[in-house]
């Protein structure tokens, strides 16, 4: 939830779509709460009612955002939302999606996770002959490309995803249809569901268990999925290319109750678990978990350990706004503010400490001091991934390469950094192996640097110049 | 101030640009304070410090908006200013200006008053290219164009504007000059003036007051003014047109401490009153002002006609934010909130009562009742000009002509509906008579209907479909 | 408005009351917008409707305070408000009135306009005996008073009024009936009117103007006045005193177009002016006011002198909030923001400017400075009141005695102190002369330091020790 | 977090003292942080800072009260803070503590966790010689009679606490000490710590870890505890009562890593779950915890039962403030918007399901369906405590007895409405042999209904007639 006190990977955004249904929008919100965790600083909806496209987007969470009164003005059967996580400064709201338009055909919206590796190129091109842009975001570039190209919705569509690469799970809002893709490599889920007869799009299973709707299939690599009065219409415009889905998605990123890929995601984390103390084995007198990401591995280290599990870390569910952008007078007290060790699970122990990742490092090192302060005899820490050394370019927020910690240091040097006494990851092949589907399917690129679509060296970086202003302010 | 209680035309804007100033925010801020009853609904400044264009647009009061620290933001040496008057109900921070755009050449803003009268055709060009709009303004036209257009900045701001047809003082930033712009007809006005070694541009020479600045030249009509380092050039690309300046600024809209289209405002209030009172002479004993709108010609006319002026009606000063939106239930009070006669000097007297203007009449109507009600025996109203009887297309907030209640009513039908004893408008040839330059240079189409550059009347009504959302809302 | 830009003593407070109307709140949130001259710095109503006391209190102008919903939650046929202006800089909002209180015989609520000059001595012996206060105010002594008083709520009223010195017209609300008091000296103006049946209290007759209701009497000083179900009831429980009224509401408090103390206001103002012209008679061009304070006397002395009256000053009526408590970088344009010269009025004339009083006499400087540099060949300050010389304890807000300008310098050092060619004051017989009543009924305490109840010399200085917090803030 | 989605007793509030620390009301904002599982609807600081007492005091979380600036007012090195949940609708912030004011012998400021028998009687009798009430808590009462009381601050407090009768935990604040106080029966914890030399009081001792202070001892019943510059001092002025303290800051409210009642929290809820293991086997597969109410005891019981233990229901971490106050029109999703069930766990299982408590029995009854629906073969929930059948008087918010399911439904009744295929809760016997203190130490009132302190029968009732206003509200 914090950059601070949370060191992890962050997904940058979940998506929904809702077709045909009489309470499109408190459906649409309802999906959103469910994938908060996939984007926590601005939320937003787009609805239409039939005649007129209504927004409302803003800074903050989902539950927050959308009061009675806002959802009563989101009128209609269609609606489209966004929840996002972003690291830009200032100017945040206009960053906010869906990014909606009013261009020569109507109103189109769009609501995007992922991230285009060409972007800046396709920027470039289009400011050049004239094109105006409201915000920073890659997303804006396709609806430029919409807006100039030709013939119907669907057809500027098409024409608009070929040309941009990277990571896309998007859904469209017009004025008579949603239009569900995904990008050819499948980097980022994005699944269809039911409704009492109304079709749902959402980034993950968690969005329909809410809202007791029921899960349909997933949106493939490459289809372009067309929901309208006719029903729906699937189209693959574009040549198969080999699959990238984002592994770290079983990893961290989606809800451990979530069907991901098409296979429930709570068992491969077990299995990550389990596979872990096969490989990084240790004799302990208790199992504890980071709190919550590191609960599932914990489950399955514990077991296949045979090491009893235990609450050794309490964490606080009452952080605020303000703990999550601290200043600096609070930021000395760190992770404290959100875990406590829990001195009788820990004092006199021999502690395993697992967690799913270690990004920077910073955090661990605090946490595993705190659990040394709490009287703990020895602390191995386990990780139920592969060390991370390679940024992500595909929609992921990721510190640059020397701020990882892996990228630099070895394992020892590592677990002598976050004073722990022993440390050990999840091995490559332990994760290929428990993954449920072919392991060639998926982006490994933050382990292995192996980039399936690699971000375009040469993009002309042509500086934004304008509007790092202060927020404009309404009545 | 407000629709309701204040039965005016209403200038849509006040524009302001200063270059070379160490303070150039400050100095835009004051002017804009200076113009402030050029538009009170929004107020923006964009300044630009050498690296970066930042702004700040708000809803309200220049006094409330640009507040210590948001004016600690706005750095640099060059900015530029506006006011806006609006009568658009949703989105309107949305229509704030300055306009600023980051394009293929860098950042670049505009402030605008007028109004184009091909805006429309030309908006649907543009979105048939494939340009999308952030707003519903005419000012973006401009924009857009400029995008679009080939060259520097300069010629692209002359190729724009050559295609555009309509009423226009332009003030634009770029990240290396201003650029002021007339419209060949002159319809609004626009001056130079200067300030230790800076050029300020501003709407009226009362911003100039208040700077303690000094009155240099108007911009000529047709003129194009680039200020950048290498100081001041003029430029005239455009044909020479017909002369179209707006006689309503010397009636109504200027502050009447202004020197307008090169001349002092006030004397020729001071005329316009003294003509009214040998066009429409009454036996009387005391001349009143609707204030503050008629006071001078109230003082030109109680001295020509030789009858004492007296305080009629006394102002309230504290309307607040609220009453200019007033709720139903206060509506009732219409004028009387803003406005009680003073009965000591009404009571049994006959009374001229002088204001400039009538537009639907409700407004004098109400002021006549309360009048009459203090015990006034006569009433006699004299407006110091013509019937206004068609609506403005240059710039200027005007109801639809069926509202207009001289396009309708004879004089004594109106001197009826508003409770009257007598009537008396000045005469289009009074008016004609007491301007400071010759006649023929000046607009009179909302007095005679005879429009310099008509509306284009086959302009495509595409309807815009989105936006009428609820405002978004930042951190 | 301002401290600031605004040399002017200043009234701390108006006051309202409503028995027996169905919109008793609506009324009195239209006749506080009437009293918004008496205070513009917080504003508050309370009502009862039949079993709750309900209040609303905010900083900031009534008309924007009192919204629709505020309004509806202010049930009932009786209510009371107050208007005030207040100089203490932090916790505003605690100190603002209707001061309202539950005690042992139910709620009660009292709105005050004056001071009282033993309110230290009074508070000190109630903290001894255990009352705990929630206020600076001195009216907050009155609510404890008849809190430990015996007997109903009309007899513990009268035996708190017994005890208190000073100047106070207050309005009580209790959950029967509305209380009206004035002291005995008469300091301050208290109304009695009618609407619709209904009972109205006010500080002036213009509050009945906007309400169309009708002027019945005066509160006598010394007068208790009871409204209930069984109707009106005067009771006169002290001393006769003599009267103290204050003379500066004829000069400049009361708004002009209000009878105070029986009497219209206005022809006073003009009767000042016109004794002004004899008594410093001037050969010259043109009479100016400042506007507004000193518009009546300059109709009165141009009158009288044979000068034309002229519009030499144009007043901004845009100031915000924020120039009322503007930012040291603003300072420097004091009050050129608010007044600009109109110079065809002045350039190359003999002026005569008239004020109705300078109290530190830094902005009548600057406006002489203004005046000069817009080419006025000769100034002439007049004054339709004596000098102030002295504080005032008795409910007005004035500056410290070293702060009068005319306390420590004579006529012509503060001549030559503000730039005046010369500078004429009324003389305190003439502004004797010219009262509408037995001129020594009346307070000219400011004038001549002579104090009819002087403050309290010995009064216990407690100083408060809690709460200069940061204001609380809501949900 | 939330009366909706939560169906347990709650806490009402946290307290907190520190004395001499340089910043001590940044280490009292930490302390509250750690502290706000006991009360989130509004907290408070005051500190001294050896001339002022300043507080402040908001609705919301500390987090987000406490932002830099504020904390830079809140200066000295004495402070106390309070966190609190409430339930009373409106006027919520009046009610926030500490409690304030200014009397006779300076400032005083008083923060409160428990809850009075006799405030009605009391206030009746302070408000009958004339006592002003500021709020409706019965906290005040204490300070009323403080302030009519008689000698120093510290006789003051005994003298007031001598009369009041029923659970308290307190801090106070004066000019130049801080005392803290627990009722003879020690309903409440108050604990004792150091830091850097600094003294520090608060609830619980989690506060202490946070700011990495040292736990010295629990303040006993009955004492009354002087802090200043000489230090320590211990009084004892009240006659010895029995034992009553409060069972169920073990069960539930107490944070599971503090020492509460001097003894480590988590093991006793072990026990209670080992226990529950042993009264109430069952033949299942997997055991899974209510998060986080539940999770100890489920560790507990899973070890004794040698049942797997898994994690069947993930969390929502996101709740915003607006789900805490739901729309109607959100309410039907209940308990899914905070939980939800991860099938893979439960599906096709026999699931055993542990709570600490069932209070109402609607939000176990909807967690009940929702893991059924998952494919749950059999369900058997297991309660770590007794039935609770009777409200609590001090200090803690429950429902009336007739909300209480317990209260009117055996066991089998119970099971059959949550729709559990069994239910067992925890005996009395069981608890009682749990502890880890004399059982008879203990307050059992909401199990049993034997109240150490009765409520007051007959209490006066005045209702209170003023101020269910609308907030007032600040600049």
């Amino acid at each position: 939830m914090s950059d601070l006190f949370d060191d992890h990977f962050h997904d940058e955004c979940g998506v929904v779509g809702v077709y045909g249904h009489p309470e499109a929008s408190t459906i649409t919100h309802l999906c959103l709460h469910a994938l908060q965790h996939r984007g926590q600083e601005s939320a937003g909806i787009v609805s239409f009612d039939g005649r007129n496209t209504v927004a409302h987007r803003a800074m903050g969470l989902v539950g927050d955002i959308f009061k009675g009164p806002v959802l009563d003005e989101l009128k209609g059967h269609t609606a489209i939302g966004h929840v996002r996580y972003s690291t830009t400064g200032s100017s945040m709201l206009k960053n906010a999606q869906p990014f909606a338009i009013d261009y020569s055909r109507g109103a189109l919206a769009v609501a995007h996770n992922g991230n285009l590796v060409n972007a800046g190129t396709l920027r470039y091109e289009l400011e050049n002959v004239g094109s105006i842009f409201q915000s920073t975001m890659d997303t804006e570039v396709i609806a430029h490309l919409i807006a100039k190209g030709e013939g119907n919705a669907e057809e500027r569509v098409i024409n608009a995803l070929a040309r941009v690469k990277g990571a896309y799970s998007l859904v469209f809002l017009t004025e008579d249809r949603i239009i569900a893709a995904r990008d050819p490599r499948g980097w980022r889920p994005l699944i269809l569901g039911k409704l009492d007869g109304a079709h749902v799009i959402a980034s993950e299973t968690c969005a329909l268990d809410l809202i007791e709707g029921e899960y349909v299939r997933d949106i493939q690599p490459g289809e372009i999925l067309v929901i309208d009065k006719h029903g729906l219409r699937s189209i693959f415009p574009f040549p198969k290319a080999a699959g990238a889905m984002c592994v770290f998605e079983y990893i961290y990123f989606a809800r451990p109750d979530s069907r991901i890929f098409g296979e429930d995601c709570y068992p491969v984390r077990l299995a990550f678990g389990a596979r872990l103390a096969q490989e990084h084995p240790v004799d302990a007198d208790v199992v504890i978990a980071v709190p919550d990401s590191g609960s599932p591995a914990t489950v399955g280290y514990a077991r296949e350990a045979g090491i009893p599990m235990d609450i050794g870390l309490v964490r606080s569910h009452y952080m605020g706004r303000t703990f999550i952008e601290p200043a600096q007078t609070i930021r000395h007290f760190g992770v404290k503010l959100k875990l406590n060790p829990n001195t009788p699970v820990i004092a006199g122990k021999r502690v395993v400490l697992v967690d799913d990742s270690i990004v920077r490092g910073t955090t661990m090192r605090k946490i595993v001091t705190m659990i040394r302060k709490a009287g703990a005899k020895e602390i191995h820490v386990r990780i139920s991934s592969p060390p991370v050394m390679w940024p992500c370019y595909y929609g992921i927020d990721t510190p640059t390469r020397e701020e990882l910690v892996a990228s630099h240091q070895s394992v020892a040097e590592t677990a002598k950094f976050i004073g722990a006494d022993s440390l050990g990851y999840l091995s490559m092949e332990g994760l290929r192996t428990c993954l449920p589907r072919a392991a060639d399917e998926f982006c490994y690129a933050c382990f292995n640097g192996d980039y399936p679509d690699p971000p375009e060296e040469k993009t002309p970086v042509r500086q934004l110049h304008l509007f790092n202003a202060t927020e404009d302010k309404g009545a």
